[in-house]
């Protein structure tokens, strides 16, 4: 493990380690705005402006406090230009605040189509310092989004179990021969790959993508693949409670980052203020900090 | 089936099945600009100008000839804003000449997330007719597509069998129990799922991608999705002949639509002249749609 933050660690998972030893917590923040959910204190006539300047305050907010955060691409697409442009300066402010960016686009493709994928997300376009990819159409849709880590020192999260009701669905399914399901299947593959780009912490560029909403299977899945951070969502709204993530962690106390989102940024009062929202967001976010490090001591 | 073109049909497989008869052929031509690919007659100042001007020239030359285009949303995406644009240009101006038009964007993420894509790529943001869905996330993962089918007559293509040499680490897996593939169980799931949107054709505005180069299989899952509409890639440069995609049609000798992109979008003489590849794209088609047909027989 490397303690001086003012060496350069250019591996992906070096950098996010790093930050999270640095701030103290592996709690990430959802950048995922829902124009009905923001407060009626920003305006709603330019969507790009109102995403945009919502997701400015939440940075603004967090950017002290936790290691990365995670946007959505679909809340941003749906809005077409507007939401490209406000997803653009929403990447550029939050690195600029020194945060770990993950964009979560679920990217699948055949090979030389996923190769614009990663060239889009994590090259020049948008350039974020993470990705998740969905593993559906086989090793050789990976290996672009790989060859980009390798290159570019950036990290992909490959979905394994994903914390939705349905993810069992073929996710779970059994396979003959082996008698064991499709994520464990998967969990091998993320922990081959990982192997070509482990940091000077032990950790890979390559992590996976394992619900909290599943803590059994975190644990097996932990196993699995010891080198691979998780990005764990399903915290909170979803159901995860801190307890259910302790699966997802090393015995170093690494090796995940728990993500949330709604729990933290969204408020049923929507006539709330400028500076209460901001000490909304803030109470939340050192909320899940003190629930997650509480379950890791 | 309907032969009558001024009949509003306004399920998504019942306007494909007649622009299909009313074309007479299945074929789908893919906008997939790449940069280095563009003639050098089209300026390559401005991206957006570029990746537009390109896929105009294409689409005025298919127009009169086939169904349908395709758009691969990642060869967008990797330019930014400029690429957006483009895509929005692109979309608008195939529709207006007639083409039914789908995006290729291979979506998939949890519920909430997925209504957020349902509404981008078919909503208002892009307003498509269709989209690719991949199903690694679940029957749920996939239900805010089919309700938008439902409520504005648009269409999906769900994967089930993909075209790329990988596709048989995860599709290919069998099950225990079943001793069945992957891909058969998602056969059987799209079957499901389409019974609800059924039209005047017979046929369901919940289709499948199955790859022109894998016909065996192929052929297995014509009979398990009977209603399905397939949308077959592969033909062409990846390697499948049309003798191959005959299995993904029905004995109707419906139910298919074949795609080529690369084939018939990209010349090796990049300093060919502008009427010059307007011609190239024409008679790229126009054998294309022979080749098809002449199995079609």
């Amino acid at each position: 493990m490397c303690d001086d933050n003012n060496i350069i660690m250019k591996n992906f998972a070096d950098r996010l380690i790093g930050e999270i030893q640095k701030k103290g917590n592996p709690c990430m923040v959802g950048l995922d705005p829902r124009l009905d959910q923001i407060p009626n204190f920003i305006p709603k006539d330019n969507i790009e402006d109102t995403l945009f300047e919502f997701n400015k305050i939440i940075i603004e907010q967090v950017a002290d406090l936790i290691p990365a955060v995670k946007l959505q691409f679909a809340f941003y697409i749906q809005h077409g230009l507007a939401g490209i442009n406000a997803f653009k300066k929403s990447i550029d402010f939050a690195k600029e605040k020194g945060l770990i960016v993950v964009i979560d686009a679920k990217s699948n493709d055949i090979g030389s189509t996923a190769e614009a994928y990663a060239n889009a997300f994590l090259g020049n376009a948008f350039n974020a310092d993470a990705l998740t990819v969905s593993p559906f159409l086989g090793r050789d849709s990976i290996e672009p989004f790989i060859k980009m880590c390798r290159e570019n020192d950036k990290g992909i999260f490959i979905l394994v179990k994903t914390s939705n009701p349905g993810s069992g669905d073929f996710q779970n399914l059994i396979l003959k021969g082996s008698e064991k399901a499709v994520y464990i299947n998967l969990a091998t593959m993320v922990d081959e790959l990982g192997n070509d780009l482990i940091g000077e912490t032990g950790y890979s560029a390559i992590g996976a993508v394992v619900g909290a909403t599943y803590p059994q299977e975190a644990s097996i899945l932990r196993a699995l693949m010891p080198k691979a951070i998780f990005l764990v969502p399903g915290y909170g709204v979803q159901g995860g409670t801190a307890e259910d993530t302790v699966p997802c962690f090393n015995v170093d106390k690494l090796g995940a980052t728990v993500h949330s989102s709604r729990g933290i940024i969204f408020t049923k009062d929507l006539d709330i203020s400028k500076e209460d929202y901001k000490a909304f967001v803030r109470a939340n976010t050192e909320k899940m900090i003190a629930d997650i490090n509480s379950v890791l001591k």
